[in-house]
């Protein structure tokens, strides 16, 4: 039996205790936060586990083997490394941390330990993202054109970090595992409504090889929730909509058709091709169920987690350049090829 | 009665025609185009119409007070100016002209002849943008935080102008029309996914005094149609739906609330406020019905068109800065401050 | 080259002309209307028609070879009698007349006189209810269960017919056409909210073999439109939304499972089936084009057209009893077996 | 501190303890149910509960005041007269019992002995139908002309009751709430598509006076989930669709007039009349909770619930009458006017 200790019984805290002890293998058996009342509210619905204000004591009891943590972004990295080198392993909610600096220490210590760090991109975890990269895989919407994502509602104002570390890291993270490439370059705008917040709504264009290209829109105040994504490819095209309570993904046999050769612009013929709608059935699991599932099945049979440190890695790299550009009205920041990643990809 | 003559009967000209044939006060009396085929299906519709293949007889003719043109974009200005040197009232489809220095010249010839020069931006006088427009002038909103429009569907590709210039052109003059104010610089992002085309895909940012800012995200190659904006304000938000066939605007009772100082940001306290949705009933009259009476109201009583030379150009101005930064994979570029504008305003 | 002649030209009978006009076999050669001013109105579109007050011209003219009536419904039976004496093949705008007994006059004049007689059941020539109809016939819904459909709207209100015969007339014949069977009882209530009135609101059971059912709602007095139709199988259903732009069909892979036997009722268990959801596409041509070509070509080549006079009169027959039913407030009404309708299905 | 005992910890039992759980005037204090393993997962969240399966330990036991009970419809009217017997309050699940009578002898025996007697028909709680009624009271709508109401979704298929006493019974007690009067008659048609089984799809219409009308569909057997309701006034209409997510309940400003008198119907001129939409803000408070809170203060104030003994009666006698109607394939049957209920009224 694995035993898990959770940090941080906030908004998100319940659900990992929740979901990990859902399971045979692994059992949630102490929880830690700063306010004792939340860890009463814990002791109520699982009387069996143990509390503390402290952390460390987390980190001290033998029968921890893995931590996870569910804390505030400026947290994550000193709280993860004192897991690392208490010998757990880590689970960390996104962001994996404030700096690629920050992460890149993270990884280099698992590593060295050979402990697991996984970070909690939950919608990689989802029967539509799953389904999607599947779609992809198989070659099903020809050669990919573009990502448009958009993420909006009303709420909830972060301090700490802006609106592309709190949702536009959502669609990075699901380009990232979608596409079988990296982005070279990003720009990115974004504004703030109220003085002395982050920004609440921002743009965000990622520019891959090919022609290919992402763009994110994220709003932290939009009078209406939206949750909307097209993926466009040469064959087919598809639309991504969260908030459908069950045809969350519709698969479109559209396109268009080219006569005429590039040379001669002009005399190009587009032709639109418009087939069948096709909303493949999808699972009704929970994702942070199949995440945790995930993070155990790694730990007991070393494999490593599809949302590791490494793709946590570029996931930030992303967001930092994405707020350079921010800051520069959209001026392109390249993106450095990361020798890490390919290794990791070979 | 003020003679009309329409030059191009292809997408669009049809209708120029059936909306000036409307009025009691104006008829469209001829009509030319360089396709034959096109000349006949008018006379079959319209028995009356006088008919031609070469525009300068219409130019020629003493009956026609004014022409309409709906032509391909890289024949407006000839057209444009060769109507106004000929002394009739000009009606341009969107965009005005390829170049913002044409579109100076063509304001120039129409002042110095003291004719009527308008550019066919239809939106402004569709029920629902000018709903908006009074809902902004009346401070409904409070302060405008931000437009943020969509318009995508699959085609249709153009040869000779990319997307903005297409349908960003749009959103351009609608946000010229409900802003009171100018935008200060611009950043796009666009990609062509067909070698030998323009861009069929694009992202514009307009950057406002006041943390105020305009997004258009524009598309020729979706899998489904849809034409929604969201314009934020510090009272009331809105979402416009062009595609709801009655309720096209929704006005949303909603926002933030935020105590404390900016100073102390970590303590600030946003609140989220929401109250009712209200959808106003909009008139069913077609907006081209509208702009058509506008025009021949300005001839007849020597009032400056809503849509007149001056708002044409300052959005060719947008549009080019916009291709420029589309170039630069979105630099932003800063659009000058417009004397000439200034003036008008006056 | 087949003349058409066309009586009425108010609401439908303008869409008449325009498709009649559209083939390159059939033509519209003359009009008739009791309003000089329709008339008028015809002839500016289309200058070379003869127009007349006088339907009887009509029936004179040897160049005219089949009326189409587009008049209101108590007229139906004595202009179509009218133009069977005088040698017409008949098309009929729906219902194809007031009572049953009207329509086997028309039935017997045009089968002594080897004339097509049609009416005009639009909805059965949409490409929508065609790809119900064919998925049907191909077992793809397993064993029909039922037919649900909504139609409702605010207006329009009519003085000589109520809402049944306005409105659940086309469901009536969709559903005519889809199954193969007939119903055997029906069901029917209604309301008049004005008093003077037809009936503006009501609610139609059809009773079929084997415990299939339809059920079909109509409604003039709706604050929304609605257009939606259900058709349940035991393999899969359909939702029909004649609203949507273009998925106006979807084909549910959905269904129950039954373990167990019925003698032991109790012990059922009934299992719950979800699989893909799939819109077909569907071609764009307008239902009442390919509507008229089905008439044309019935005439040119001796076929009995889809919609003919006895699936009219099953129509009206079962309109007659849901009348019945209404009048008294829901009480079953059996539907006679027909023998006409044996003899037309050998 | 009001002790509530709960017997029947199935679908619905939880949501019984949570909300009772929550308030600081009662407790559950005890759970019965047949299956150990339920008890069991009752205890992991509330340690502190006793639990058994017999129920007459609840009844027993003097720390309990009132008892909640969600069991299968056949043991309400057993389990509850026992529990008014023991001098316990009494919560059922709806339906309150499965036939009239049976409900009588509940009233009766509540009434002796002076305690409370309420049935769970949750939607008077929600803050949609509370808006609604409260329009209603206000004359907004108008002369209130129909209530037309739609539940249909796949499952889930009950072995002791039909569709009408699952889903139907929701609309009924809603009608009941909102209309200020009582249907005279009902018309009822259904079908059961898996023999063995009780009827899984039916319509049924409730006749009132002054041409006011209800019709309510449902369906076990539909592909998608519907909840959609409008309620027609002769000022306003609403559309009441609950599975919005926040605007569940549109009013339309919408109508028709009338021009002439009801002796001459041909020369009625019916006008139609669109205004704005609108969308009330809803409280977001999870109606079980204030229904709990209702029982509760009723309990300790000797108020009346809303959903009392008599209200329950009249849902039930509707049911019979409806299935009394479907077993004769919707003749109607007449309602006695209730006298009991012009007692409670008075």
């Amino acid at each position: 039996m694995i035993g898990i200790g959770v940090i941080g019984y906030g908004y998100w805290g319940p659900n990992l205790v929740r979901n990990f002890m859902n399971g045979d293998v692994a059992r949630v058996i102490a929880v830690s936060d700063l306010d004792p009342a939340k860890l009463t509210a814990s002791k109520r619905l699982y009387p069996g586990l143990e509390t503390t204000t402290n952390f460390r004591d987390l980190l001290k009891n033998p029968a921890v083997d893995a931590v996870a943590i569910a804390t505030p972004v400026h947290t994550h990295y000193e709280l993860a490394l004192a897991a690392l080198k208490a010998g757990k392993h880590v689970f960390v909610e996104k962001p994996l941390a404030e700096t690629s600096e920050q992460v890149l220490h993270l990884i280099e210590e698992a590593d060295r330990r050979k402990l697991t760090l996984m970070v909690d991109h939950t919608f990689l975890y989802t029967p539509a993202v799953q389904k999607i990269r599947q779609l992809v895989e198989e070659q099903a919407l020809g050669d990919i054109y573009y990502y448009n994502g958009i993420r909006a509602s009303l709420g909830l104002f972060q301090s700490d970090v802006n609106v592309i570390w709190d949702l536009a890291v959502h669609d990075i993270s699901i380009i990232q595992h979608i596409f079988d490439q990296q982005p070279i370059a990003v720009s990115a705008t974004g504004t703030c409504h109220v003085a002395g917040t982050p920004e609440n709504m921002a743009h965000v264009a990622l520019f891959f090889q090919n022609n290919c290209v992402a763009h994110i829109s994220v709003n932290w105040l939009s009078p209406v929730k939206i949750r909307q994504t097209l993926v466009g490819g040469s064959r087919k095209m598809i639309v991504y909509d969260d908030l459908e309570p069950t045809e969350k993904i519709k698969v479109y046999d559209k396109g268009i058709t080219v006569n005429g050769s590039a040379e001669k612009a002009r005399q190009l013929r587009i032709g639109y091709r418009a087939g069948d709608m096709w909303a493949p059935h999808l699972a009704a699991k929970e994702a942070l169920q199949t995440e945790a599932e995930h993070f155990i099945d790694c730990l007991c049979n070393g494999k490593t987690p599809i949302s590791n440190g490494t793709s946590g890695l570029r996931v930030i790299e992303i967001l930092e350049a994405a707020s350079r550009s921010i800051a520069a009205q959209g001026k392109p920041v390249r993106l450095k090829s990361n020798a890490r990643l390919k290794e990791a990809a070979v």
